[in-house]
């Protein structure tokens, strides 16, 4: 039976995958009487008092909102939001299984950006923490931006940022295996759509000699006719020599190869002009920009993709139940830079530096040590920089 | 230690009542692959290829939304959403208990009724409900209104009619201990908000002599200038003689008295001008429109109230979960009359004849039974008047 058929059928029987429960029993008069009238008058009182006591007395501390409009679910595209709750649902439970976060999936009947940004803050007095999933750009960087600049909670768009995190954390494992500095590398961002974006704006904290992010129509460059505002200020950030050209030319010379984009798109042709030791995250899903063993073939030395099947597997599962754990831990009121570049250090720092290798630049997603990791290194980054509400 | 210092304590050690949890495993990369990518992506193409696969494949079906926008809530009034969400989480976890329902507590920042039914809208597709709860009237009845209209699945606002179907239940048993037909009651409903016009509403539809609805100011009529739209058109279908006065003059002479109001509005006084056999039901909270014990001093046969420290009480754990489990069970497109009447039946039914006392009319909230009586009658009632979808 395939992957999918198995799936299917596991859906069906269990009629989707989450569940909600009470932490505590209702079984006689005096349960009913605490946990619901007349007791539960007294907990009540205290928050109207004093707002901040919700999180003393609700679920509401350990409450994520996996947000979604359907538009850009997995490979699938624009698929609905009745049709994205199989994935809303499933990253909720990954929240649970792997952090102990009691998530929910929200998924939202519009598409509209002013609408999902009033919705998601209407709701929030119900969460500890908004992420947003499967949102298509470029409308999720307006959501994610006007959400965090007018929410106290943390909000994070896991297509960007936990796909950001975790190549990066594999990308500072892979640097030390094949001894480069990343100030002395050109990397290659193919993709310029959510996670693309994010990728390269966290590469640019990290200093790196350049950046070419690359678009179905070749290399960014600033002012070209076909820049939506998204990839005009890319354009602006990357390239220093503002370069023209395809994906090839991008790719003559370049150290490190990211793609966030489409199946096969990468040849072997394209990995034998990067130069000596060149690294390749190709995480198009399920089919990659370039196959492992291809890109290998070809000359390139350490590589990764999304299948779990390859080695180095880049799974977001390795950032963002941990990244929430520590911000709901801390009861920061945002994921910051800061908070983002710590967990892709965390993740990078689980395997040990003498066991690093071509194959093994990226831990197991399974690995409990993990998100207990990410989770302190996100708490610690949160405090230090002042995002810590306790 | 008092309830509300005991509620506390308890709210406060688990950090509210309710928790979300995964329905399978996802303990290897095998799991992983089945409930999250790339298994996943067959049960979202199955729900894009045709939408009603949601209830198969999702836990839509069995999820419930419990909405407030924090303005009535408990006898406290517009206390905010982040204060309303101990009741929320209260009511989610009586769904789960009562009736394996899973619901999640829902508070909205915004009393605009526009905006509350939007919202609802926009959420719709994750949920196989909506519980509307705390809503301050009149905007409950037009948000309610507005959602009944405009979604197909189920919305129900308890604070109406939950109360209205356990008070009618208990009528129907106490007219039975004292032996009286409804045709012949005259009927005191004492509160014209939320639960007072749900009450006479669905009391109308069981033909009684007459019913008469008084606010604070006396009994309602019609044209009084002090009327608003919703009292207005109760006066104009209640009170047939159009009788003008005080709550004393309503209860001379009248059989039944359900008060939804304030605490101790009702005199001994009261109570003797009313016919012989005298049935009231006394549900302000916490403090009765008239203490149990007086009632029955004063002259009342069968005495019930909100209080679980007097017999008789009016507890709308025995409606909610019931309705729900049976509306979602054949999947109701909503929940109309027939349903609520027959659920306040089958909950009348729970006693045997001959067991019914004066002090005895209303079943015990933890009676496993009520909740199946319930759902079965929902659901029988849902079919035979074609909401049913399966």
């Amino acid at each position: 039976m395939d992957l999918g058929k198995e799936s299917l059928n596991l859906h069906e029987e269990y009629k989707g995958k989450i569940y909600t429960a009470s932490k505590i029993p209702v079984k006689n008069r005096e349960d009913l009487s605490l946990a619901y009238t007349p007791g539960v008058a007294e907990p009540c009182r205290k928050i109207h008092q004093e707002k901040e006591n919700v999180y003393k007395y609700t679920s509401k501390g350990n409450l994520v909102a996996v947000v979604t409009d359907g538009t850009a679910v997995l490979g699938l595209g624009d698929i609905g939001p009745e049709a994205a709750m199989p994935v809303m649902e499933g990253k909720a439970i990954l929240f649970k299984e792997f952090a102990n976060v009691d998530a929910f999936p929200i998924c939202l009947d519009t598409k509209d950006v002013d609408e999902i940004v009033r919705t998601v803050k209407l709701l929030a007095p119900t969460f500890g923490g908004i992420n947003l999933e499967d949102i298509g750009a470029p409308r999720c960087f307006e959501i994610e931006k006007r959400l965090k600049e007018e929410l106290d909670i943390p909000v994070f768009h896991d297509d960007q940022h936990g796909t950001a995190i975790v190549v990066i954390a594999g990308l500072i494992n892979a640097l030390k295996v094949v001894n480069k500095k990343i100030e002395d590398t050109t990397i290659v961002v193919n993709g310029a759509g959510s996670a693309g974006v994010a990728i390269a704006k966290m590469l640019l904290n990290m200093n790196p000699k350049d950046i070419l992010i690359c678009d179905r129509r070749g290399i960014l460059y600033s002012g070209s006719a076909e820049n939506d505002s998204s990839k005009e200020k890319m354009a602006q950030i990357t390239n220093k020599n503002q370069k023209k050209g395809s994906l090839m030319d991008a790719m003559t010379g370049a150290d490190v190869f990211i793609g966030v984009s489409a199946a096969n798109v990468v040849t072997e042709e394209m990995v034998k002009v990067m130069n000596q030791d060149a690294i390749i995250f190709a995480m198009a899903n399920p089919v990659p920009e370039i196959m492992p063993d291809l890109a290998l073939k070809a000359g390139a030395k350490v590589v990764g993709s999304g299948r779990s099947d390859f080695p180095n597997q880049v799974n977001n599962v390795l950032a963002f139940p941990g990244i929430f754990r520590g911000a709901l831990d801390v009861r920061a009121r945002d994921i910051n830079e800061a908070m983002k570049l710590a967990a892709a250090y965390a993740i990078a720092s689980i395997i040990d530096e003498k066991e690093l290798k071509p194959d093994y630049v990226m831990p197991d997603a399974f690995d409990k040590k993990v998100v207990e990791k990410v989770a302190e290194a996100v708490g610690e980054a949160a405090k230090k920089t002042g995002l810590a509400k306790k």
